[in-house]
């Protein structure tokens, strides 16, 4: 892309690159799309981008060269990148007058592109269990749900976890949360989403389009709540899910689909000492530990659809229409 | 009170009670107020009072009976009383669909009276460097800051805590901010106020009269932000706190003086990883560590004004001005 | 018992006795042995044991009258008995001098008996999912496993967790690992047992009579090393468990199978920054939640064998020989 | 040194080294000296040295050049070495069978030295409250300090910490402890260390010569114990510890004065639900925070006393005596 727009982005052919000191080269063998990807295509999201700008941010790929004293990887090596290549553990860098948002297909270039040179540093080894296109969605949706349930959840044994949606982040999340022993609930408008996520093990769907989510909360848990929300809602939506927390639940913020601003009554914030938080995808160390997981628990990653590379713009159109789990653009 | 309204308060000569099996009889020496108070005094807060009703939670005094069976304490012990008397430690009870509320002067009855008679488990010991009208003002204002930095809180080594105002909780927590080695910002729109708060050792006063308070954090912190903002504030003042907070930093939503909604941006919740935590006071277990605390710590609660028992209609009063800590009613 | 030792144990006929205020009437259908019953039996265990003495801890009942003021359960309620019967939540009672031991079947009376009173505050409700018999297994082993892994352990997702042996603890402990999602490794010296752990979902057994079992860890994780070990050895056995944590480890210290001094090497503590805890069974609350946990998981408790009430001898020679889970008496 | 031994110490003139790509050369103004490095120069402490070999771990200096593409400090910037300099957060590098001990004065070279060239990602900026003497004596000794009661300690508000001894980290850990509102026991064998740590803060000293120590902090105490001790005996020292350690409490292993393995008794460990826990000084980050929270509080290192650069031999001599704080050694 040469400029923010949808109709801007094309296929460009440009040299092969080559590492430098502590870089390696990745042949990209697939690519999946998160709807930020969308946002910075058609809107450049508010970012001081590079042009020309290649986007998304999510690959996996394999190592073909190593730049002179990068030793992480060797050549032939599946790898799949990070979506916040500095951010290693801990907390974040940044501050309070400017969070961080370091990522890449934003500040640092994209993925969607044969070849990407990158410092040794942003990858993290492919789960061995997992082919090109399934490990390709682990950087943000993966990463994002488990560092909200793992990293910042506690355990999940006996808990009751409510799911909302069935996009990325929410099929990790409902994969996680069966994992580590929780009673799912999951949220959709759509019979059908329902219908696969129960298949998924979600013990309830709760149809959006039927009833009050809040209401059957309440009614599936005798009242009792849900220790641990994830909402990827955002605007007012933050309201309900207090509402539906258990004393001393946790919600955790991961989306705006809603709205860029959250509301909700600070009377059953406080009375059922809540804790929100806020989930920004997570670090690599997190990255690291989820693969390894990936790789015991024999968890696969649910792809509602691939594309090959030239049909890009039917995958934004997919997004649009929102995908049951990930949409992912086979490259290599 | 026979019904709600500051005009049906009065003093009535009743017998005095009897403790129970398990119970024991308290002549109380002083009660401290909250605004809270206040509002149930006026409007009843929502709450099923039962009439004749005692206002106010928060008080001192000292044992003169115990019931059959009543071995916690015995005659002449000095007492305080517990503000959710039945949450001993861990979760409160109730659920997602009715948070619990079982306070005293609320759904229980209150303190201000020559005696009550209240189950053993009601009350903790008196820390021992404090007198009557000092101890009364720990219930409510006292375990509330150290629950949002004690309990909820870890370490304040080191971090920069932001204390909204200069109320009651709002002194606890800057004295306790200041005894576990924080650096410590109060905002106020009193230079008065503020100067009060620098020569408890409040380390920066920001006068919100005079500037943006948010802008104010992160000049003094260089940009970094507040590690812990104790947000009495509600309604969008919690937008605010959102932008003055540190990378991985916490909001303590300890109040609701502008407004029972909260609402601000989502974005810098998700990018800075914040964690949004309700305190609705704390247990009785918290308020026996902070008790010694108190103790060890050599912690004298700031009273601004002592009334008689026959001038609370003058210190409601003084409670709707403001007042720079505790508003204490001398009883016995 | 009239006094300490095994032939002194034998069955008297009493009067049924009637619940006082705060009291409920059980009339115990099972109780499960612990290899401690068995100590306090036979040597006293050091403890002040009150003449007449009934032996046992864990039982599981129906509730057959409820005393004064006594609402928590009703008759016909199913109940568990709690081994700590006071500590509800938090920490437990008792100082640095004189650690708690205040049991069931210790300084309070024991439980192999047709009928107990004991206060309402001392039982939890029964599982649905589980018989009497299963449930009788729950206060001791079960809630040890639990607050180990649980509520002392963090996530388990992903996580490596060694369980040393096949007793009542060990094989909780296996359970809840796997629902929890973690990779399990149990150590057995018999054959037989570790094909049976495997049947239950066991990934890895070690034979430890074969090999030892600390380079078998080591070797069947690369190198890595087990996040959690649930030591119950005590002893130079902690030493062990010392080597084949990971970096960051976990070691819950639940037994005293080897001895009362435990001891191991520092330098691997202080490099690998370990964590050892020692669990001594846990708190009301917990059981609550482990129960929940039981009923939502469908996990059921595994019994070598059930035991006639004339049979108890019987039963105490087998927790001698050593159980593969748990021995259980029927009593009503 | 070409070899172990403390007779083969001694000053070499080398070239001026000059920084590489990522590197930085410092001039030395100050090391501090631990005893770790004694043992290291004395037996090599069992490290694959590479002769010559420069000792000493700790250094504040000066940045004079910067090699190619290091941007982390400019000359002219004041620096401290990290002793684990590649360990920047989270969990340290390394595994079960092999712990990592990848240190500076170790398996990485010294700071005895003039001069040192080192990546630039191992030093961490000097605190501007403190001189080179004083920084110094961070790296190793504060740090530990800082990781075992801030990184893995909780709020120390109202807390009572045992220091054992009055060496480098015991002091900065009096003082940490002290600064976070603990209330703090130091123990020693010398009524002249124990008087001067009591000017410096100490609410209690105990004269281990005099009496036994336990007794002493469970007198102190009224039995209730400590909450956190901060242990660096080692040996059955660890048992002591353990007897005086609160239901609940904590016991910090940081130091083998007494022996390489560690032993005391199982059952308090578990009735008292302790957590003991190695800390192997701490990762960068940690230096960080702690390097701020030094300005922020003003604490002042303790310097027992400083050596000129030709003099180290006395200064190992001083260490062999035990020193109450730090020993320095001024080398620019």
């Amino acid at each position: 892309m040469d400029a923010v727009g949808r109709d801007r982005l094309k296929l460009e052919t440009v040299e092969k690159p080559k590492p430098g000191p502590g870089e390696v080269l990745v042949r990209v063998a697939a690519a999946s799309l998160n709807y930020r990807d969308k946002l910075v295509i058609e809107t450049g999201f508010g970012l001081p981008l590079a042009f020309p700008f290649t986007p998304a941010s999510d690959l996996a790929g394999v190592v073909e060269a190593a730049g002179e004293g990068a030793a992480r990887f060797k050549p032939g090596d599946r790898v799949i990148s990070a979506f916040i290549p500095e951010w290693i553990s801990g907390l974040n860098k940044g501050n309070a007058r400017t969070p961080p948002y370091r990522t890449l297909g934003g500040i640092f270039p994209g993925v969607l592109s044969d070849y990407v040179v990158f410092p040794e540093g942003w990858f993290t080894a492919t789960p061995a269990s997992l082919d090109d296109a399934q490990a390709s969605t682990l950087p943000v949706a993966g990463v994002t749900a488990w560092f909200a349930l793992m990293e910042r959840g506690g355990s999940l044994l006996g808990k009751t976890v409510v799911i909302q949606g069935t996009g990325g982040v929410s099929l990790f999340g409902l994969q996680l949360a069966k994992a580590g022993g929780a009673q799912v609930i999951v949220t959709s408008s759509s019979v059908d989403k329902l219908a696969r996520a129960k298949a998924m093990g979600a013990d309830h769907g709760i149809d959006r389009s039927q009833e009050d989510w809040v209401e059957a909360v309440l009614r599936l848990t005798g009242d009792r709540g849900a220790d641990h929300i994830v909402e990827i809602a955002g605007g007012a939506g933050l309201g309900r899910s207090i509402q539906a927390a258990a004393m001393g639940g946790r919600i955790s913020v991961v989306g705006v689909m809603e709205g860029f601003e959250v509301s909700g009554p600070v009377g059953p914030i406080m009375l059922k000492g809540l804790t929100i938080q806020g989930i920004g995808v997570g670090h690599r160390t997190a990255q690291e530990a989820f693969g390894r997981a990936v790789d015991d628990l024999g968890l696969k990653p649910v792809i509602d659809r691939r594309y090959a590379f030239e049909d890009v713009q039917a995958a934004l159109d997919h997004l649009d229409r929102g995908a049951f789990g990930k949409i992912v653009v086979d490259v290599g």
